[in-house]
């Protein structure tokens, strides 16, 4: 970890930089294996998770290492989870990160132990956070990561997400696969850091809420995006056949009736944010990604009237 | 865990059944990725590995609880590590433990995420066996279970193995896969228990040499009945082609020159164990364990005996 460790100068070059440098690898490794995940750590994403964590971490005084072993252990456990989705047997996409996909470039057999590598180094870099932590606070953060990620979480989520044929198409069933594959990582993100740094009990609480509604809401915003594009694209009825077989909460009940329940979930996650920004105003931030979130629902409506005033001409 | 804890009383049948009840499935988990982990937790392997972690537990009296999370997390790790092994782009397989291997029964997709589930739980119950220990002694034992399972372990065994035909054939090269793939596991076995129960760093020490001579000395007899097998089935050099492309000692070297290997690595474990059983009788299960190593290479020798006898008549 830099010597320059302080959070609130830490820029998205040094975060980049923290993610590149986060898997360090021995001389004597397999020199195809040694390059599959020099890929992976040279074409970092977004790291809007690891950001989120170091301001948490922020306003919650949590310390600027363990803050940065959390950063960065979420992001590779997302990274990872992007390997396997990507994989021939599973989405089987080309391309991730502006770069082709770790499989595509070196193999499906050095892209699952890329993935395996990523998860090791996550598990360790996230106990060394938590073993700061007082003792009795530990088990907590341990089964809390434990359920979000494993056959309660995000496993279930990609798993359900891949067996969506089988299941009834309706809201309940796509915001089920959304809480497994996108709430998960983002409950992680903002909870985890408050709890390991002692956070009250009713922040947590609170912040549960923000993450959970927030999550539904940007995959609602993906789907939305997703359908839009699709139909701007194909006409109405080729986008219903594209997108019938893959888990869209606008594809399922309707556009209309999807830009309501994210109006929902956005005034849902208002009155969680409103209470813990009372408390804890140091969580200021917050209210920025909740304007981003508007700004996307403003975007989404102003597309679909267009889109709906071109179809009545 | 079982109220009937004891270690010493633990029978084979009552290890499965901690093994089978290792990783409860929530009643809300996707139907298919359920029955693909009832298939993988209904079907355990021969459970050596954790046997041999309660042995040792015993040896050092670690509490029970602590020992059988971490007997219970190896073999979670071990057999994730099979599944993914045999998936198509690795080695391919069909068949494991008498059953079908995960991906022929549940698909490739629900094979990856049931192994992956095993490796979060895994995690999580090292974890807590770890947690019982004083915090100074914690983060070498995260550091050695992050190592040996990691890039310098277990996941670049794997990769040289995929990678063996870009290879040098050599002693070096089998051994260095050995090492990464068996002896890992093997280490974590027999080293990890001692250091949870804080044993002095000269028995780790000694725990190390016998984990590491046996490991490799296991994986030499593999290869050799590998061999053997294979010539008695198919001829010498039909044998030599089939077994050209795979990471083998005894098709690298030759038969004779494995047989004096393994005599050697017998030999080598035989001093280290001899220094340890001084100081720490209560390992005596350890001499068990090298008597059948030493019935394995009489067997192995017999047949190469016979094989050649056979050739010259």
């Amino acid at each position: 970890m830099p010597a320059e460790s302080s959070l609130d100068k830490m820029n998205p070059t040094q975060l980049e930089e923290l993610f590149r440098r986060s898997l360090p690898l021995p001389s004597e490794i397999d020199p195809h294996f040694g390059a599959s995940l020099r890929h992976v750590l040279e074409n970092p994403g977004s790291l809007v998770r690891p950001r989120m964590v170091l301001q948490v971490a922020l306003a919650y005084e949590l310390e600027a290492d363990r803050a940065m072993d959390l950063a960065i252990a979420l992001e590779q456990f997302h990274t990872a989870s992007l390997i396997f989705d990507d994989l021939p047997c599973m989405d089987d996409a080309t391309h991730r990160r502006n770069a082709p996909c770790v499989h595509v470039a070196f193999g499906e057999p050095s892209a699952i132990l890329s993935a395996l590598a990523l998860i090791n180094r996550a598990y360790a870099l996230t106990w060394r956070a938590l073993a700061g932590s007082p003792p009795a606070a530990q088990p907590d953060a341990m089964a809390y990561l434990e359920r979000l990620l494993g056959v309660e979480g995000l496993l279930n989520g990609q798993s359900l997400d891949l067996n969506y044929q089988s299941l009834p198409h309706t809201r309940e069933t796509t915001e089920r696969i959304a809480h497994g594959k996108t709430v998960s990582l983002i409950r992680l993100t903002l909870v985890l850091p408050a709890m390991l740094a002692a956070a009250p009990c009713s922040e947590l609480r609170q912040l549960e809420r923000i993450a959970t509604f927030w999550g539904l809401a940007y995959q609602a915003v993906d789907d939305l995006k997703d359908v839009l594009q699709c139909v701007a694209e194909s006409g109405k009825s080729a986008a219903r056949d594209l997108l019938l077989g893959r888990p869209n909460l606008a594809a399922a009940i309707g556009v209309p009736d999807a830009v309501a329940r994210l109006q929902r979930l956005i005034a849902l996650g208002d009155r969680a944010l409103a209470r813990l920004l009372q408390v804890r105003p140091a969580l200021a931030f917050l209210s920025d990604l909740r304007s981003s979130l508007q700004d996307e629902l403003s975007r989404v409506t102003a597309n679909a009237c267009e889109m709906s005033l071109r179809a009545e001409s």
